[in-house]
Parts: structure tokens; C-alpha cells; sequence
């Protein structure tokens, strides 16, 4: 659709204002959650905040609002100003940027329409391999219960970081929350591929992580013959392809399946394998297909070790179910992408986000706009301008609709 | 045979001196080449060395010498005291405690032998990617003239180290060396398996190594869809079963080829692995094999990484011919065996040694002891003292014939 120019202006503006906030050499940008420059990014939001003429406050995890008002039944409008290791520029900020937007039309169509912008700490894994930490605490979702003893990459333990800076890991649960709403880029290439603009989010993958160990015997390489061997390695490797197969025949129903971690030991030309640490992530949107992964990767693993003569061990690190986005919001949002004329597709999300841990304590929707060549967690991530505005549009229309009902 | 309980003794002695330094918690060893545990080993050395009354000095690369003489036309008897990682107390250490007990029964004897018992540097390609450094540099072995560019497990250029120690790459070749003896531990199970406790070595087979880099994309786990996928790391599972198949066709001809080492990038559970490198070895004694071996592993990369559409570079770090030992010190030692009453047989090397660097420029031979259940490059490595000094006596009788023929 159509913007205004000051629309387009005021989004690059917002976007520069956050451009050298951890940069690295690389030409990505470091912002780990929990860490100076998550806290620079936060510090920009609130100056971007007062620049609207809005106040800014911190809840008890260091999440910070900028908002139009101190009353109860908001509607909430968030993202993440954090980013991995070597990340991108949009990533989470396209969100926060897209709540600014809506913030600056509502004062501007004198909108009596209660907004919040949220937002939220440490929504990526990176820094202490658990992701939306800021929104999961304050939503109380269940497994953010006992997370102080996770380390930082630099070892800090995140007890010891909520305490110098005045946290709570126990705190209030967040209250007088509408509606939650989150503009994120799709970090695939779905949309981009379909020359579809807004992905209206149906569901949110949850992942099932394993780490599989597994023990064969490490000897030399030149001195012992091929069939005296107990190769861990070998064995990975067919487990990596079992794992493959697996992702694929459960592709129909949107599932994927993924090794993204192996540790090889001792890791040396000249000795055979002796162990390998596979760690291994499943997501879906269909729990029947989920657990069809499961079980077919947990018989593989068994047939494969047995023939091999291989000791394992598996471990699951995390299960999180799919998480459904509200059918009503879901479909508000796709019939305001219809009448904006702005092409569009119903999307189910693969990664993770802050709107998992709003989708229990109240009416949760999300807006995929695309990023190009689907690439995220890169520092050559992009996302148009123009996609920007579009996302934020469909959200501020309708909210604004939502206004109207109210009244 | 029988030996001197002062024998036993003193060789459990030695042995023990070495057994802390670069203990692990898991049982092992690390002495890295060129690292601060290998310089204490070879402090350790020239400390037994004065203990026998002995001078020590070290070449331009560090290699440090024990000896009797200090003129020409001497006899070398030497080995490695460093390890690769988590390794063993017995690679290259029964070697080098072999050449001070033969010192020690050549004064003892009073016998007119001139002696060196040398420790080089660097023997395991664990540090470096690159094995005998340092008996490579003095011998000045083809392959060694250019790796000041290699790079340490820590990161550090080899050639800062030389510079930083005072090295020097490109050493006076090392002269006066009338014959090069090894003691070395098989590494394997064959005199074990026959209940044999010598083995005369024919030939080493040299390693032909390659780095494979596989280039795919790294993309998001969660939402990259499996059709979409250009994932390295499943690539280079089909790549390590092919190198296994084929090896296993090869082992026939006493050949084998072995994956040790992966790395992948960016090695995260929520991104599909972008970019792997393999490290292959490849051994054997007959060429034609190896030249088999070599050129279906590049097939089957083709092939694979064609059908996947994956970016492959190959990069082959070594190409050591199978070296043979001097047939008349092989005759000489195995008659030695027999007329002492021990069971012994000719064999051959699949584990490269610093024997292979000095067969181009002296009449060199090797003996193996049995190491229990052929397990080397382990923490579990384990030889008889027993056996060592079997092996001990066997080179000190052949040298007693010598200095008999000379006479």
C-alpha cells in the first residue's frame, strides 16, 4: 500500500537510531540479552518514546513501555531489542519500530485508544540458551520458574545480574493487558517466495530439543583396520540422515527437523571418533506429527547403535508445545490486509517469540512481514521499509476498528 | 625374557617421572606440541639424562638430545614425548625411556657406543594438523618446508612460536646419524592378537590427508521448511559414510580412510548447520590403493555435493608415500629377537612415526611392543614395562653387534 512520505521517513529514522547499538566489525550487530547494549537499545527506545511525547516506565524484569496511558486494558504493541551473536539490524526491532508507527498515528488521528509498547529482554537464546526470558517471566509461563542459575556466555549467572540491577525472577504477573500484537520479520522465505507481503501468524511452533551422546572408541586412525572399529562418528552420520528422512516424510505437515550442534571427540586427524555430541531441534505445529518425529528419531537412534555397537544417551532440554495465535485476532488482521489491498497468506511461525508467552494470559496475534532471501540471525538480514509501514498499518487499522467496536 | 629387577625398576621409574605432567581430569594426557606440557616432558628428559650422568642439548626446533658422545657417527635412538589430546602415557614415551635404559646398560656395560637419545618435537599432527615437525625439520622432509603458517588449536601461528622461542624453520640439516632406531608401541592389536611382543616394522604407511570445506546455507531452523534446505552438515553425513565405504572396500589391501575431524558453523540448535569442514586421513602401503581411495572419495564428494547443491573445496595438507625401513636393520633386529627367545614378527605401521623422517637419510629401524587391546590416542592406553624393556633389549643387542662389527 501507499505511505506517507513523513510514514516512511520517521520509520528509517527510527531504525538509524538504533543502527550503531552494538555493530561489530563484521557488519552485524551484538546485542545479547541482559547485556550493555541490550540496555542502549532500551535507553533509545524510551528517548524515541519521549520524542512522541509519550512516557516510558521498566516492570520488574527491566521490559520497558512506552505508552499513551497509565489505565488498565492497553492494547499491547511489542518485540525484542535484543539479538544474537553477529545478528541483524531487524530482527525484534522491526516490531518495537512498527508499535512506535502505530503510537505516532494514534496521537495523530486523536485516537482515544490505549496503546503500550512493549519491549521485551532477552527474547533470543544466545546469551543464556533460554529464549523470551523478559516476556516469559512477567506472563509466568511455567518453565521460566527456575532459570537463575542459567550463565551468560561470559558466565555471569543471571541471579547474580537481576540482583546488581534490581530484578525480580519472581515477579508480578502482568495485568490489564487487552490484546497482544507483535510485527516480526518471517525469517523464511515463505512469504517472499509467494510475493505475499503480511503472514497473519496461525501458529507458533514450539521446539523439542534433544542432545544425543553417543560413545564409541577412540583409536588410531592408521593402526586400526576398518573393521575393528567403533566409529561415533560414522554412527552421527547416520543418525544425521535418519534425523534428514524423518524432518522430510513429516514435511507435509509443515514439521521440521534439524541437527544444528555436533561436538566430535577427540576431534584429531589421526584418531578415530570417540564420542559425539549431536543436539538436535524438532518444531511443528501438529503435536501428532511432533511426536511421529520423536518416535521415529528414537527408534533410528536405537537400530542405528545397535548395529554399530554404539552406547547412547539422549536427553530432552526443552518441549514446548505449539502455541495457537487467536483465531478472532488472526482473522481480523487478514480481513484489514484484505481491504488495505496488501497480498497476504495465513503463516505458521517456526521460530520462536514473544508472543508464545502472551498467548496464555490474553487475545495474542502476529504479523509476518518478509526479510529477504528469508535470512535472519545474519548480519545481512533485511526487511523493506515499505514492509515495515504495511505491517504496522494492518495493526494500527485494526486496532483502530477495535476502537470502534469499543464504543 | 627375563630382566634385572633393577631394569624393571628403573623403567617404571622413567615412566612415573612422565606421569603427571599434562595429567587431565578425565585420566588422560594433553601435551600438545610446542606447548608449555611438551617443554616441561623435555625438561623432565634432559633431567633423567643428568640423573645417568649424561650432557642434553636441543636443536634449532627444539628437539632436545641425551647423549654419550659428542662426536659424529653416532647412534640414534629416539621417539616423541608429546600426545595428542586426552591421550595416553605411552605413545612416543616407551620410545624415548627405551634410549636412556640403553644408555644406561651402555655405561653400565662400559660399552665404547656413542649414543643419542633424541625427543622430537611435535611428532602428533594434533596441535599443528601436521605430524613429525619436528624430526621432519632437521631431516628436511619435502613437506615441511612451508607450515611457519600453521596455525595451533589455540589459534598461534607456528611461525610466531619459532620466532617467539627462538626456532628456527628452516634448520641445519641434522648430520652424524649412523643409524636411527624407534621403539614405539603398535598402536593396533596384531601382536596381541598373535601374542607376539616384537614387531619389526617394514614399512610406514604414510597418510594422504585432506580438508574438505562444504559451503551450504545457514538459515533459521524453525522456519526454513526441509524442501528449502542446503544443509552442510547433512552433506557431510553422506560424505563421512561414503569415506567409510570406501575405506572398508580398500581394507583389503591393509588400507584405511578415516574422518577425525568436523567443525560446523555456526554449530547452533536454531540454525541448519551453514558451513562444515571435514578432516580425512587416509593410509595404506600400497599406492595403487590409496590412489583408489583417493580418487573415489573425490567421486563421491562430487556426487554428493552436486545432488545437494553444495559448494565444495578440497585442500589435501599431506601426501606421505608408505616409507620402508632398512631391510638389513630389519634382518638384524628380528635376528636379535630370536636368538633372545622372543616372539616376534614383521609388521607393518599404519601410524606414522619420527622413524619416517630419518629413513631418507640413514639406515633406520623400528620396534613394536603390544599396547593392551591395540588401544592408542586414548587415556586408557596401557604397554607392559615388561614389554618396553623386551623392546629395550632387543635394539641394545642389535647395537652391541654393531659396535662389535665395527671394531
Amino acid at each position: 500500500m501507499e505511505h506517507n512520505i513523513d510514514d516512511i521517513r520517521y520509520c528509517e529514522q527510527l531504525l538509524n537510531s538504533f543502527h550503531n547499538i552494538g555493530a561489530t566489525e563484521h557488519g552485524g550487530v551484538t546485542r545479547l540479552g541482559y547485556s550493555r547494549q541490550e540496555d542502549e537499545m532500551h535507553e533509545m527506545f524510551a528517548k524515541l518514546g519521549r520524542e512522541l511525547g509519550c512516557d516510558s516506565c521498566q516492570d520488574e524484569v527491566g521490559n520497558t513501555y512506552v505508552m499513551n496511558t497509565e489505565g488498565e486494558n492497553y492494547y499491547l504493541i511489542g518485540s525484542h531489542l535484543d539479538s544474537v551473536i553477529e545478528g541483524g539490524r531487524y530482527d525484534g526491532v522491526a516490531g518495537v519500530i512498527a508499535g512506535l508507527m502505530i503510537l505516532k498515528w494514534t496521537r495523530e488521528d486523536q485516537l482515544d485508544l490505549p496503546v503500550r509498547v512493549g519491549a521485551f529482554r532477552c527474547e533470543e537464546s544466545s546469551n543464556f540458551g533460554c529464549c523470551t526470558i523478559g516476556s516469559g517471566l512477567i506472563t509466568k509461563e511455567a518453565y521460566k520458574q527456575n532459570i537463575g542459575g542459567l550463565r551468560a556466555k561470559d558466565g555471569a549467572l543471571l541471579e547474580d545480574i537481576f540482583e546488581a540491577r534490581g530484578y525480580q525472577l519472581n515477579p508480578r504477573k502482568i495485568s490489564g493487558v487487552r490484546k497482544y500484537l507483535e510485527l516480526h520479520i518471517e525469517q523464511g522465505k515463505v512469504l517472499e517466495e509467494a510475493g505475499d507481503v503480511i503472514g497473519v501468524v496461525t501458529t507458533i511452533a514450539g521446539p523439542r530439543r534433544f542432545i544425543l551422546r553417543l560413545r564409541g572408541f577412540a583409536e588410531h586412525s592408521g593402526a586400526t583396520p576398518m573393521y575393528m572399529r567403533n566409529d561415533a562418528l560414522c554412527t552421527a552420520a547416520e543418525v544425521i540422515l535418519a534425523i534428514e528422512r524423518i524432518g522430510c516424510k513429516e514435511s507435509l505437515h509443515q514439521s521440521v527437523a534439524t541437527v544444528g550442534v555436533v561436538h566430535n571427540y577427540p576431534n584429531a586427524l589421526n584418531v578415530i571418533p570417540g564420542e559425539v555430541e549431536l543436539g538436535v531441534d524438532v518444531r511443528g505445529i501438529h503435536p501428532e506429527s511432533l511426536d511421529r518425529i520423536e518416535k521415529n528419531i528414537r527408534e533410528a537412534v536405537k537400530r542405528i547403535c545397535k548395529a554399530r555397537k554404539i552406547e547412547y544417551l539422549e536427553e530432552k532440554i526443552s518441549d514446548i508445545p505449539p502455541i495457537a495465535m487467536s483465531p478472532n485476532v488472526s482473522q481480523g488482521l487478514e480481513q484489514v490486509a484484505k481491504r488495505l489491498k496488501i497480498r497476504r497468506r495465513f503463516i505458521v511461525s517456526g521460530a520462536g517469540h514473544d508472543a508464545m508467552s502472551f498467548a496464555g494470559t490474553c487475545d495474542t496475534g502476529m504479523v509476518f512481514i518478509p526479510c529477504a532471501r528469508g535470512i535472519s540471525h545474519n548480519s545481512v538480514e533485511y526487511a523493506k521499509i515499505q514492509h515495515i509501514c504495511d505491517g504496522a498499518r494492518v495493526i494500527y487499522e485494526y486496532l483502530k476498528e477495535e476502537a470502534t467496536r469499543l464504543k
